[in-house]
């Protein structure tokens, strides 16, 4: 690394679970100085230290959650600040920061969509900014334009499902090998974290029990349908366990692909060549397994074709706070300002 | 309770999961003597009691798993006998045991599947016995005739996957409510005690992960299909815990059922009209959440039908171990015999 | 079972887990017709059915949350009511229920200590009824005076904690087996359950991880040692999972008790007597696993002895749900009214 | 970093738990090379990739399995060994290592125990190097006596219970504060990991359960035992999760501590001395919980002193496989080559 100064930066809704993994990462990031973490003014934990919410924290930062009051004055001096906050928080507060001249990295759903009417329906609140909604720039670490994002202001960050389920789904199609009349089915199962740390019965150890939710309504279908250009059918589930998401996706594959074998083929080129600069997907010969991934920033994929090559099954795994949130938010700031993709996260 | 002598009975595979627990429910059912328990005659587990196997069962009884030696020997005076064996022992043993004038209530794969050249690709072995398929009565308990039930020498209890799938889809298809062009996309998650009571490394603690296996390619599928009359995608995974099996099936709807409403409406009648006389399946307002079954004899079913009313998804949640092996073979067992069909389940 | 008109029972307090599982027991025992369900009249869940909260009762029960307005009105007409209620809410309702004429079983602490001046410091108020402390009989089943139990209005059920403790330590002092210049220490790990239903961040699936609490200072502690009648130490602990309570206790051991063997008999021969007749206590040849009692009725218990026979480690397993609990509450309301100890329960 | 060569390392016993654990850490220190992995040539995974046993490994690196044929030549050119054996291997192997050259850090208890007439008993063989057992340095990372580790050339890293016993108890046996008359009463819960990556009946996910095991038997007994100086009664406990060891201790406080609040700060500053240059113990205001050290390589380590101040409790948390295992073992190399003490493993 050159002698060059730290990126300075600051995690808004740093007592979250993606806030706290955020810390985590950013704290032992040789190019960042972390320098404030930010709650909601009214928040409980205002003035605890991180260390407190995150026992993994203790003893290695000093960190208080301060009190988010005034945003403007907040942004001053920082080169980039993370938000880890409700998604109509970010709304407001991302133009707040990117004025002062703060890159925003906004890990919430604010800026995801590209249709400002979709917001009431799936978000539950009318955008206020709908002109910044084109200007954002949605970063899925892998398939981002990197031209476009070395201008970004405001960087959007993909939802977790959305991550796992493009990874998955974006070589094939870019290929050609889905047949058209096919919607892809993607069944996915999250760990309890991607609901927050939340005092909520839901989340409750004892009531935690594998299920399905939001079928046909999630927030993430309109993102994956509009990221990847096709419709799809999205059934997220809760898992009994805290970390992590697998999505296993059925797809049609395109007639004339050949046999089994070599339909097989074609999908490994597929993604091998829309992997080969990745450092943070990996390819697996078999079936991913979860905990392969946890606590890790990869994508681990991998597939099965079946015997009359008609259909195929591709499965893809994540951590859902770390490629699924924290870990892309640095992967991509580490794009942003010019960084090893990886520095930071292995 | 009348006079009447009890069933006499017996379980062969008793130190399984499934065997234990049908341990349990026969040594608790009143109107069943449960005589003997058996193992292999080259299982470890000869000569210990069950309660050594299974702490559930300390002081509860005394029966020992003794090795099977001679069937014949063992069947005389039995009025049932459960096979929890391996499918290849099972496809030996039933005729001998149902030649002594015992009912078979086979729980493995030997009687599933009606064609016997299915036996060598998915079981890896040659049937022995082919012209029973035919005769073995396969009996899913809210479908099965029960004028051949009564009649059967032979019962074939259907795989846990399998009963999952087809309490979900059945009515819907004998509805003709399905789109003739679209298989159903069956993704299932099972816990760990499917796999059986075994020391191998894929079962061990640290090893278990959210994972898919066994695609396009697990005997459940034909299974499945044979029953069903039509193709469907099966994928089913390991889950991070004990009991239980969720299945997801997304199905394409067929044309003219009206808007979501209207299909909602129509799907809700089919379950209704094919279960209003079956205890053992609840049909659930909201989706099903695995731990409301686990440690009972139910499938719990719920749905939701897309915006468009184009695609349906299906929730079916069972314990495998209870309506996917143990407690079916009960309630089978109650038909078999003329008793009410939940006696000594609940 | 004679033609006696059945107990007329209602569960004040059945959102609970506690109450919830009383409900299920009660649904069940053929001795009892449960007629109400009870819950705050503050509480959201008022008004919904019970199948709603817990969802092993749906289809089973058509029993709804009916908010508690008029205790006294309420009580009318019932044999016995279950007090599931925070310790506060118990101790004004039992003498109310009391008075007109229903035996009351209650769940919490409200009358398990017998020193009213404890209340402040342990329970955080002020005992209404310091009076009715030594009219209220502690029924921990295995030995409580079943003459004065037949006769009690107030009931009250030990915790979960000093259950398995008790059920331990007791026939070990009262055999003169432990040397009286140590305090027995327990080291007792509870699942979640036992924190109640309740949205609160420790009780968060992702929060919840091995750590032990209120040390020195937890409640039972005194419940403990006033009715074992000797000072302990305890430590309880947080586990991740579901339901049960595992508790070690290391006790130094009388004098000339002789050699390890020796030793170990007389232990054996204190709990052979002392639970001779008891059938819901199990001594283990070896140390109890706890999953063996989960979903029981049963406290198993085993013990080692060291080589010189100058210590031994108990180790009691109960589900603290059932006899820590629920089952333990019909286990005396069983003995109360005359029907087996068992009935219901297994 | 200094320009100076790496540290060339190898690992026998690579797919293990603490192997692969190993193996991540030494992959990842800057100032290690790491060489070689080797497993028993007996094993079946000789020849496989570590990633195919490992997956969070894949793509990380392409390091094989090497069957261990010929020890010595295996040592050429090796700076350091880390064996992950088990007990009787890691007892021959090591001399032969040291004779080469290599520093041998040994995670078994070949060289753990001072009295060669102890293996018989707790370890079931006799040792063939009892000469060793002196010079082999005992190295619990913030007690080993730095001069002499870095003169060793056989480096007996403690075991996971051990670790987690001793650095609760060290700083107040060393501080005076305990009672000579009481021995410490340990309670510990460890994660299955502990129990090795093993096919066995015991480890199976569904037979996994809260359970004391080898009760005043266990190995670890006298390894705290010799190295405290002290007798202690350890319980060991399995748990139902994969990683960590929570270890529960009761102590009884010398007399004359004066008041709570007195004995409170003794203790305190007893901690504080002890490991005030020690940055892989944190000190916890409150009692640790044991995910705050999963996946880290700290030991947590928090107390309660009753309100006599006669006892305490005192509570200590590690990951078995990084303090207990190979984050210690990495740790100590620091110290043994002179590196930060901490280097590789934050």
């Amino acid at each position: 690394m050159t002698a060059a100064r730290k990126i300075r930066a600051a995690v808004v809704g740093a007592s979250g679970y993606a806030g706290s993994e955020l810390t985590r990462f950013l704290l032992a990031h040789p190019a960042v100085e972390l320098t404030h973490l930010y709650v909601s003014a009214a928040s409980s934990d205002a003035g605890r230290a991180i260390a407190e919410i995150d026992g993994r924290l203790f003893g290695r930062t000093q960190l208080v959650l301060e009190p988010m009051t005034d945003p403007a004055a907040a942004a001053q001096g920082l080169d980039a600040v993370f938000l880890a906050t409700e998604h109509i928080v970010s709304a407001a507060l991302a133009p707040i920061f990117a004025a002062q001249g703060a890159v925003v990295f906004d890990l919430s759903g604010a800026y995801r969509l590209p249709n400002a009417s979709d917001y009431p329906k799936f978000y539950g609140f009318e955008h206020e900014h709908p002109e910044l909604l084109d200007r954002a720039v949605y970063a899925l670490g892998e398939f981002v334009d990197r031209g476009k994002l070395r201008a970004a202001r405001i960087v959007s960050l993909p939802g977790c499902y959305p991550t796992a389920s493009q990874l998955a789904l974006k070589p094939l199609i870019d290929a050609g090998l889905l047949a058209a009349d096919f919607k892809p089915v993607i069944d996915a199962v999250s760990g309890v974290s991607g609901a927050g740390r939340k005092a909520k019965i839901g989340n409750a150890f004892c009531e935690v029990s594998l299920s399905a939710y939001g079928v046909f309504t999630h927030r993430h279908r309109p993102e994956i349908e509009a990221h990847l250009g096709r419709p799809v059918i999205f059934t997220p589930h809760l898992g009994p366990f805290k970390r992590g998401i697998l999505a296993t996706i059925t797809v049609k594959l395109a007639p004339g692909l050949g046999d089994q074998s070599q339909a097989r083929e074609k999908i490994q080129q597929a993604y091998e060549s829309a992997y080969a600069a990745c450092p943070l997907v990996r390819l697996r010969p078999a079936l991913p397994k979860l905990d392969d991934v946890v606590n890790l920033p990869f994508c681990d994929i991998g597939f099965s074709v079946d015997e009359e090559a008609g259909y195929a099954v591709v499965v893809s795994a994540i951590d859902n706070l770390i490629k699924g949130a924290a870990g892309q938010a640095v992967q991509v700031m580490n794009l942003r300002f010019g960084f090893p993709e990886t520095k930071g996260l292995l």
